[in-house]
């Protein structure tokens, strides 16, 4: 049975603090967590409901840490959902490590972006896009906040992440750096090697002037109507798809 | 002063029936307010802080309605936000009138998109690639919420909107019907013409199958990585991206 000191720790994993302390962070919701147990996190802890088991008899199986079968209530108070009929699992966080990069993959790089929705929302789009790494400023949300792993539809467990101060990062990449700018070149026109540094800035001042010197091409979104910007994660879907597009189109052509 | 009832009344409207019953919403944050006020709508109600009134001089002195010094803490009292230092301004709904669409103009159908920051940010992408018309299902997002119109960033005051039974809508509209499907032909290779309708469907069931029949052009944008989806909002601007991008090439060929 689940005892209350574990739902208190459970719990205590929605601030950033106690996720530290701990090094574990939870996901919610029967894809996220479908996703993270199939993932090569460690999970520690799985809390499934009456329907879930039902629907997910080999997951559960395979499944070999502490697991809890309880109400759709439990899962509510334990985790940050109102509303949960499936499952919550914990997890202990990886390591922030440096990871490598090939001169023909793309990596975002993420400058202060600050809401959970949007970083969750980027790494889903990353997947989708095929980008495996991501780059984030200190001052990025923490990938391990409820709303971003929620956000991310289970996309995190295939990314690896980095945070480090780009400043001192960029510069050393040896890699070709675009940014989005509102004054760039556009997307439609402008040359795409097959690997690079894709810069998103901050939802409000875009790449911060330390990082845009460091920018060899900037990029721009055409803008067709009135709207003075798009949100960064709507951004970083549409310029990933012009780089995708081109990269690949031009490999079939050659 | 602001009388206890005018605050009453302007809390009422975040919820629907009261928005509904008084015909009313607001708006809140300096570049909203600002939108709002060189838009078309009968603003009723503007408050401001000092802050405000220092930065928009000629704002405030064009607007001829009920006007109300306060404090920011009045401002976040009287809205949803959490930190208002600007504004906050209520004006009247317009009408839900169906308008008419030329041949050669772009026009969203939203079927059922049920989450407001997704219609907001919808909204704005329509408005940054030039689309002015956005016609609904009766059970999308009511546009008129805080978050919808929050998330537009002033967008919603340059679009037209219809809330209306698609089913019936869509089969007498007379034009090109595109929809987004996880299977249908790649935007990359998809002929658009100069006008049509897209429809996007909801956050988790996609396009229902009652609108599904009437779709003449099922298009997907091509998939790199493992990502099951992507988010509506994204998924719009990346589609709208393809479509601008290439009908505004070929009119420069011609």
């Amino acid at each position: 049975m689940l005892s209350k000191n574990t739902l208190k720790f459970i719990k205590s994993l929605q601030q950033k603090k106690f996720r530290i302390e701990e090094q574990s962070f939870f996901v919610e919701g029967a894809k996220s967590v479908l996703e993270l147990l199939e993932s090569d996190f460690e999970v520690t802890h799985l809390l499934y409901t009456d329907r879930f088991f039902g629907n997910h008899l080999k997951a559960i199986a395979d499944y070999k840490g502490e697991a809890y079968q309880v109400t759709e209530k439990t899962l509510e108070m334990a985790g940050s959902l109102q509303a949960n009929d499936s499952a919550l699992a914990v997890a202990k966080m990886k390591e922030n490590a440096r990871f490598s990069v090939r001169q023909n993959e793309w990596v975002l790089a993420l400058d202060d972006v600050r809401d959970p929705g949007n970083l969750g929302t980027i790494i889903r789009i990353a997947d989708w896009y095929g980008i495996k790494k991501v780059v984030m400023s200190l001052e990025t949300a923490d990938l391990y906040n409820p709303k971003v792993l929620q956000a991310s539809m289970g996309s995190f467990t295939r990314i690896r992440f980095f945070y480090t101060d780009l400043e001192a990062y960029l510069p050393q990449s040896k890699l070709p750096l675009f940014g989005a700018f509102l004054e760039g070149e556009s997307v439609y026109t402008s040359k795409f090697p097959n690997g690079g540094i894709l810069v998103m800035g901050n939802e409000s001042k875009g790449i911060s002037a330390r990082l845009e010197k460091f920018i060899q091409h900037k990029v721009t979104i055409p803008r067709f109507g009135n709207a003075e910007s798009l949100n960064v994660a709507v951004a970083t879907a549409v310029i990933c798809d012009n780089i995708l597009r081109q990269i690949t189109t031009n490999s079939k052509n050659v």
